[in-house]
């Protein structure tokens, strides 16, 4: 690669799009009140500039209906393809534009994030809707006074980095034995935060609480998530009953649209000592500015893959700062611990300065796949520390899971594990 | 035709999807402050079953984008094609599986919905997340005492009609001199609602209103529409300064997300006189539920297309009744007309009661291409008398604009007046 960049070679030269499927039914992993058997997907796209260098990114899916993103991202790329990067980030601002010179690659996204000027930060954010929340000028501020102390938050993350818990020893699907056992798995990797599967039935849900404090006592962090399960009133009638556990939040208690609702459980709980968590669903910015507003959530859970990207996200970074609320990404499926964990060191090291009653949801699945997976030790995600935002799958992972015709999903719909897509005759 | 049906006659043996799309952005036909170039498009569905007989329907889009949304309906087709549509609806009740007996055949869809009993509606709705503003029970009490006087309203509509308003002589981008032959057009057929585009240019608004209202004068009912350009503070500042020409309601005057942005505004606007609209990007009911909750809206725009349906167009209709809030339909696009009509006829007949200070919107654009189209006279469109929800194309109006091989396609890209997207390589 030349390091003369000419506007030819900046061009943007193809897009590819693949549908990449994990048979994550098949063991339960996942499982939850709402979706009980998803097949962890993504849509994964690889562009390609004239110079030869790739970009790859993903956004999260559940297996049927990945093609629909697929075709909605083909769509999108006619945008996309023949533009030069740097003519096409200029609308987002200087951020965008440093993204598209060579210093991209020698810099990891969370630090290149935090070693912007606020100037330029907040020049990548659409604040459009926001303003009776916050303005550009109040977000300028708020970075400003974010720089105090930063190399020392840098020297720490890099150090021991970011905090976390985890959901994998508490999907609904999962024995009583295998809970247990995982529980006692993650306690010696030194986990101290839990995260259980609630909303099925009422006394399952008591056992297994029950069950699992026996197990990490009360001086150990328990969180339980619903997935949107319950009605308003329902959401609080069946907490009443499992607060005796000390939760330190209920997710997704009912309806991720429901921003009144939320504020009605959020006022109903907070006598019992249990917050409210929620985002991962959340659609855009003016629902999260309205869940932050009125007291719906004290816990902000943004998710990489669901809004407009990273710039889009960092608009709900800096609200939740000004209103004092708390972030704590939801991750896990595929690839969301690699991209979510450079926004909270992003926010740790340049927003909010502090990591104190903050956690990155942690899952142990399909990290295998990729090129620079996450790393988590000692119950942190340590920083990383190769370029980009770590979404670049193995060749071999493309090779055996794009769907349908990988080679592990051709051995699967050999065996009659599953159904072969191909032989519908809508499947095109 | 059999008379006598089974179950492998009633079996769906297809499906198929169209991309329609009229070349509306020709004449700035649609145009407003936020869509300035829309082609007024729709993916068109036909469901056959075994008998022979076929079924129709559309959503409406702008044209870029369509190709996505058949996309996802070719998707959801494999969950339709093969099943007997008397099994599909069981799920939805009793109200479903009358549409699937060959009474469909014999009538009007609004006077279908009029003639079931109450249980048989709410039997067909979705209460999850409503409980908190209205439960089943409540709905049907509201049903209950909805058909006191039904006969003499379906009388009543099949004589007059429901009264509309029209948005036909204010796009955006039309000339004062359009504009004022359109008004004088409308009111000569009796129009004396009319509703104007605003929010490109505070002067040039104060300026297009003054000039409608010198034509139309002080009795009759104009509205103005921003189709969510402003921030919560702009509209309120902006439609302080339209306040002068007593407009009925600003409608969509911020992000359509936003409940409790349009709750301050409402709040803001009612000592003004000037009540808030929207709705017709409302995307669920839990949101629908939370602008009715909040006082958001005083008018409440339903769409056919938008959300789930209709059976999650009538619990909207439910909770707008409960809370008192006024329904007027959002129409034109592609279609939208046609399906509308039917919903606010059986709310008259059948749950409102009343047309009072209601209307339905007129747009007379792409009627032409149906086999049923609506029909309005004196001002009010007149009851449907045809089976179905008038949602059949013509066979030509197919072979002209289906989107890129249609004939009236195929000549515009050979006139250089479109270009044609097979000859970029992501079309696919």
């Amino acid at each position: 690669m030349s390091h003369v960049q000419t506007t030819e070679n900046l061009k943007i030269i193809s897009m590819d799009v693949k549908d990449l499927r994990f048979p994550t039914s098949l063991h339960a992993d996942g499982s939850d009140a709402m979706h009980n058997d998803p097949d962890y997907s993504c849509a994964y796209v690889t562009i390609k500039i004239q110079t030869g260098l790739e970009g790859h990114g993903l956004t999260f899916t559940l297996g049927r209906g990945t093609e629909i993103v697929v075709k909605a991202i083909q769509t999108l790329s006619a945008l996309v393809v023949g533009q030069v990067i740097t003519d096409i980030y200029r609308e987002f601002g200087s951020f965008w534009r440093t993204l598209t010179s060579e210093s991209q690659l020698r810099w990891v996204i969370w630090q290149l994030l935090a070693d912007l000027e606020p100037e330029q930060l907040v020049s990548c954010i659409d604040f459009r809707y926001l303003s009776n929340v916050i303005t550009k000028e109040e977000a300028l501020e708020l970075l400003k006074e974010g720089r105090e102390g930063k190399e020392e938050r840098v020297n720490k993350l890099l150090e021991v980095g970011y905090p976390c818990y985890t959901t994998q020893a508490g999907w609904l699907g999962y024995s009583n034995e295998k809970i247990s056992e995982l529980v006692e798995k993650y306690l010696d990797l030194g986990f101290t935060a839990f995260k259980l599967k609630v909303g099925k039935n009422l006394y399952d849900d008591i056992k297994r609480l029950e069950f699992v404090r026996n197990i990490i006592g009360y001086d150990k962090i328990l969180m339980v998530d619903a997935n949107q399960v319950w009605e308003v009133q329902e959401a609080i009638d069946w907490m009443a009953q499992l607060a005796q556990f000390k939760p330190l939040w209920i997710e997704e208690p009912t309806s991720p649209d429901d921003v009144l609702g939320h504020a009605q459980i959020s006022k109903a709980l907070h006598p019992l000592g249990i917050s409210v968590a929620s985002g991962e669903m959340c659609c855009n910015r003016v629902l999260f500015k309205q869940f932050l507003q009125a007291d719906a959530i004290q816990y902000c859970q943004i998710d990489s893959a669901r809004i407009g990207g990273v710039n889009e996200i960092l608009s709900v970074y800096l609200m939740a700062k000004k209103l004092g609320v708390k972030v704590c990404p939801h991750a896990g499926g595929v690839g969301l611990c690699e991209m979510v964990q450079h926004l909270q060191m992003w926010d740790y090291v340049a927003l909010s300065g502090t990591s104190e009653g903050r956690f990155i949801e942690y899952i142990d699945q399909q990290h295998e796949h990729f090129v620079n997976p996450t790393i988590v030790e000692n119950a942190h995600y340590l920083a990383p520390r190769t370029p980009g935002y770590n979404t670049t799958f193995k060749k071999e992972a493309i090779e055996n899971y794009i769907y349908p015709e990988g080679k592990e999903w051709e051995a699967m719909f050999a065996k009659g594990v599953f159904s072969d897509p191909r032989k519908h005759k809508y499947w095109t």
